[in-house]
């Protein structure tokens, strides 16, 4: 089933994408609750059997009557994967051994259709498509081998980034005693900085402005329950300036598969029904493209254009980039 | 007000803590919401007068017959400062120009008394004591004149961080060319690093399990409301290891104030009612003490000993450390 959250006659609501193309609110269905995150919590066969049935039978709204939401508005954490691409192993020294985490915030969703706004002052600002995986059961220490029977569903996110930002949320640390002695000393030694000249470009880099921003995550259109993904570690994920393709990665080129990275998340942060899990960023390009890198889809330079992201199996994500003249 | 969110007789209440020192339940309160989260969205004024006069008549249930909660459960979202202290800009080879953010996720809260889990596996891991901001009235781009009216109240938070898992959550990006084409290269560009040798000490490093995991949240024992607290940029912040002087600080020595950090935040990132920001932590050595640093007081070896924060004006946070010898 898709399931998804959206506006019709100024009022929000959740229900089913019909075999007819209609959505047919939650609503209709008898006993269904107010949202799709209690749904999510509660997931009563009952309103499961009515949504299926509301699916087969249709004659709901037509999506040219409605506004997209993102399908989850206000989740107890939204959790990214840091540079979880076979490509981007490439480029490390020394390769993560496990999964690394940062969070967005849900004041940065935004639904399908929704546009992405970009100031000036920011800087280059990428997207990332990737794969969302929705936690249905929560759970901690919850084994690889039972991690995807855990997920609710599976969505489309855009991970939007700010390099520009995240290097002004950068800092370098002097060590003031060659790794020696005090707090610093010791920051520098788990770093394994042993002289004056390394810990100079030594940064701490925080994340919360250049991944969460408002509208930094477009999310949908839609969920895409779990019955209907047997592999979430097979799905190919393109990705289109406008019509131009980008990048043509699939999930299968993630270093660390969706249930090692739920399996992980969930060592140290008990998760939550709703809660929400982004995969890691698609980033091989296109053949023949002109993007090389991430940083060259610089979204300062897209205006009026769309980000277009398909997972197959998934659905499309479209959202248009606004360019804001801001003169900082 | 002193408003607390508590557990009595195994139920889940809030409410007000009286002058007689007893706790009486919203329960009380004509047309009080059921969590404080919503008497926050709401400030209905009736209600408010309820809290003030249970606060005066008192007679509810003692101190002894109560755990406590963390004052919110679920907020939308925990902003953290970072390094956001006059004594740590002094470490900085290029300081913050703005406050740099990051996130903590609501499943990290625990309350007053409550332990934080220390795993063997974690390596160095050390308290920040913080002032909490819960805000009142959200907003985005709050100029900082208006800051503080947008506040609610103020609680103490303990940023429990560990520098063990930070340092296995960083990568080092190896410069492919000398900063030169493709999308590393525009990486190590926007960060000026201009060499080989230096792109080789080039972290990106992620903060989510760091300071994220389970009980890395100790928050509480209560919120005063903003009405109590004339100035959050003068009051002092003192810290002990069990009854041992561990840093001995004041939110005077933050070098972006309160109201600077709430603007810049909500310049990017829409503030929502219940949203918590942590200022930054207190870092200024207790004199004669034995903790030069924050990563001195390493909770690897204060197993069964507190760690006691107090905020002037605001209450002290108590919790103790359980170390769990987990053999990773």
């Amino acid at each position: 089933m898709k399931l998804s959250t959206y506006i019709h006659n100024k009022r929000t609501q959740w229900g089913v994408v019909a075999i007819d193309g209609t959505f047919v609110s939650a609503e209709t269905v008898p006993g269904a609750p107010s949202t799709m995150e209690e749904h999510i919590e509660t997931q009563n066969p009952d309103v499961v059997a009515g949504l299926l049935a509301a699916e087969q039978k249709g004659g709901g709204v037509s999506q040219s009557d409605i506004s997209w939401c993102p399908p989850l508005r206000r989740p107890s954490k939204i959790i990214g994967v840091a540079i979880n691409n076979k490509m981007g192993q490439k480029v490390a020294f020394r390769p993560f051994a496990d999964p690394a985490f940062f969070f967005k915030p849900s004041s940065s969703l935004i639904g399908h259709g929704e546009p992405v706004i970009i100031k000036r002052s920011y800087g280059i600002t990428h997207p990332e498509p990737e794969l969302a995986v929705i936690i249905g059961r929560g759970g901690s220490a919850i084994p690889e081998n039972e991690a995807l029977s855990h997920v609710f569903g599976y969505s489309v996110i855009n991970d939007v980034t700010s390099p520009g930002l995240k290097e002004r949320d950068s800092i370098e640390l002097v060590a003031t005693s060659k790794g020696g002695g005090g707090a610093y000393g010791k920051l520098l030694q788990w770093r394994n900085v042993r002289d004056e000249d390394h810990a100079r470009s030594n940064y701490l880099t925080y994340h919360a402005r250049s991944k969460g921003t408002d509208t930094f995550g477009p999310m949908g259109p839609w969920i895409v329950t779990a019955d209907e993904v047997p592999d979430p570690n097979v799905l190919p994920i393109n990705s289109f300036d406008d019509e131009t393709p980008a990048f043509i990665d699939s999930t299968a080129n993630l270093t660390f598969t969706v249930q090692r990275v739920i399996a992980h998340a969930s060592a140290y942060m008990t998760l939550l029904p709703g809660d929400i899990i982004h995969c890691g960023t698609s980033m091989q390009p296109a053949p023949g493209g002109q993007f090389r890198g991430l940083t060259d889809w610089d979204l300062q330079h897209t205006d009026g254009r769309s980000m277009n992201i398909t997972i197959e199996g998934i659905g499309t994500l479209s959202n248009p980039v606004v360019l804001v003249e801001d003169n900082q």
